[in-house]
């Protein structure tokens, strides 16, 4: 069959309202699709991407000889079955792979927004979905499914409407950041700011802040590995045994960091970097549901009917060896679903992959969702 | 009783060669001393300094407010007891506050060596602290001690010259960096070396790197403070409400790892950031000690007499808490000294505060230190 695939733009020519009060005149939203449709329309399936992925989540693009970034878990038989669902995965609000973000151009100067990019939230990406969805004809999602940042933005749709929503599935997740984990991100981010090429957000023009961006990359990839397998991996290897290379890598889990560090910069732009961690760090879900002002149902798509949700599914996985999201507080999600009567499972997968694993563990992953997403219908 | 003290400066003028080969001309060694030396010069303790450490271990400098950085440990009655021992600390050669580093003047081009400065060992800085002894007229400690990288130098110099030390304290520490441990540094010094006022180490003459500098010690924090104190201390808790406060510090974990950063780089220099972390992920005191040459008993202080250590003692600390060096970390420390049949005490201690608490939970470590010291003579 077919498995190459296009990254579309849908173009939504009308104000878009921001959790912050602020209008976006236009937005561009990046989507890829995969499978089809049926004519019930209720097979959609919406994959969520995490801090740096984009909305190429599988298959090929004319040529390339790298699949998208979750090709091992979404196709036909695979665990995101493309032969029964018909999977959606779009851009984030404020990344840089084609939806609208701090890069693009602000139709008030012509430029691009810069720093003058407003500030936006895990629901703000939630909305912008549902206008695409909307365009795409489809009323209600058999899932959304996400790791990592991509499991805030499953379990804020699944909370904010669950009419839309049959089922969530948050993967290697948090429902809040703890301090910990803002404090890792505060740092990334100071190491964007702290480099002059950033220049108060103002680059576009000239270089951008490659050196700053790659040691933010490098210390979320500390992150993202083990401790146990980073150790398997590289141990104390030498690549470079020249006791005076002080200046340049060279232990082995150096190179790595390093390699991870300039690839990453090569794709991804600083000031997104920005934006989507402070959306990350803001992100707190319980927060955001037990707010008065939700419960009350007024504003934009304030409505909730939580009795809705005693009908609804969840599936929450964790990593064992997950230090940055830790199966506690995969947990977590667990007691706080279970408590809006929510029918949850959970499953801790065990691994030396760390927070990755998500990526590369698919075997059990795939079993899991597949068995998850049989049981309703 | 007298508690002002000033900090003295030894000037080597004679060639001073390191583990690299290189000789450095001139050599300042910064040192404080505390209570006195007997008469059978026998209650000698070298307390050895972590990274960030300076000679200023205990008392006060004249008009200062804050006591040296182990005030609660060195002391009349306290773990190290001056009343008892004459207690010794020296500022790390490639250190910045009095001994020679790369911020020192090279002999040879009358400018800062910067990297000319060759590369230094843990076995460099515990081969500046003998000519301080020998100067000081001591040829025996009865302890050597120190936490983080401090108990790297103790285990070092206790290894390397057993007939000199008595016993030897190892305070949340290691004997050698894990590829975990390693990137943590590795992506410090790369955020000192990506901010362009670095300039490849030459900035004596302009302004110092502060912004990569202070990156680098914001990361360094998160590793000394534990995933649950951070929590209890900081949580979500923001300073500032202002929901476009993307670019400066909103919550309060932000603004404390801020102030560390830049209270850091006031009294710090870059380039000793680099070589002295170089140093410590070079460490690794197993591949030291039995490396054929040293077991040959050549060159330098190479005749290792392991029999020696038959009769000497150890003490390991550890914290629960500590992520960075963690108690299994500690145990393999025992577990190698006791292979070389030094009778090794160890202690894991229970707290909340991580790393740190080798400087903060001064009660349990005195007492500890205390009966262990007490235990010989």
């Amino acid at each position: 069959m077919n498995r190459i695939v296009k990254t579309h733009v849908l173009k939504v020519n009308r104000p878009f309202r921001l959790d912050s009060g602020d209008l976006l005149e236009h937005l561009d939203i990046a989507y890829e699709t995969y499978g089809s449709l049926n004519d019930a329309k209720d097979n959609a399936i919406l994959i969520e991407h995490a801090l740096s992925g984009d909305a190429h989540a599988a298959f090929y693009h004319e040529g390339d000889k790298k699949p998208g970034w979750w090709d091992t878990m979404i196709g036909p038989g695979k665990g995101f079955d493309t032969d029964r669902y018909f999977i959606i995965c779009s851009n984030v609000l404020g990344g840089c792979s084609g939806t609208t973000g701090p890069a693009s151009i602000n139709p008030a100067t012509l430029k691009p927004y810069a720093l003058r990019f407003p500030p936006i939230t895990m629901r703000d990406m939630v909305e912008s979905q549902r206008v695409l969805l909307s365009q795409l004809g489809i009323e209600r999602l058999k899932c959304i499914a996400g790791g990592s940042m991509g499991g805030m933005q499953a379990m804020q749709f699944f909370c904010d409407y669950p009419s839309q929503v049959q089922s969530f599935i948050s993967i290697a997740s948090t429902m809040k950041h703890s301090a910990q984990q803002i404090a890792f991100n505060e740092v990334g981010r100071r190491a964007v700011m702290a480099d002059p090429r950033w220049n108060g957000g103002n680059y576009y023009e000239s270089v951008s802040p490659e050196a700053g961006l790659s040691v933010a990359r490098m210390i979320g990839h500390i992150t993202y590995l083990s401790e146990k397998m980073m150790q398997e991996k590289f141990g104390r290897i030498k690549k470079d045994k020249d006791a005076r290379a002080i200046f340049r890598p060279s232990f082995e889990v150096e190179h790595y960091l390093d390699y991870q560090g300039i690839s990453f910069v090569k794709r991804f732009d600083a000031n997104s970097y920005l934006y989507i961690t402070n959306a990350i760090d803001n992100f707190d879900l319980m927060a955001s549901i037990s707010s008065k002002e939700r419960l009350r149902g007024e504003g934009r798509g304030r409505g909730r009917h939580f009795d809705e949700l005693k009908t609804k599914r969840g599936l929450v996985i964790s990593f064992s060896s997950d230090w940055l999201y830790p199966p506690s507080q995969a947990k977590e999600i667990v007691q706080l679903f279970t408590g809006l009567n929510v029918r949850v499972s959970y499953a801790e997968i065990s691994t030396d992959h760390g927070h990755d694993a998500f990526l590369t563990d698919y075997v059990n992953q795939s079993d899991i969702i597949r068995s998850f997403l049989a049981s309703f219908s």
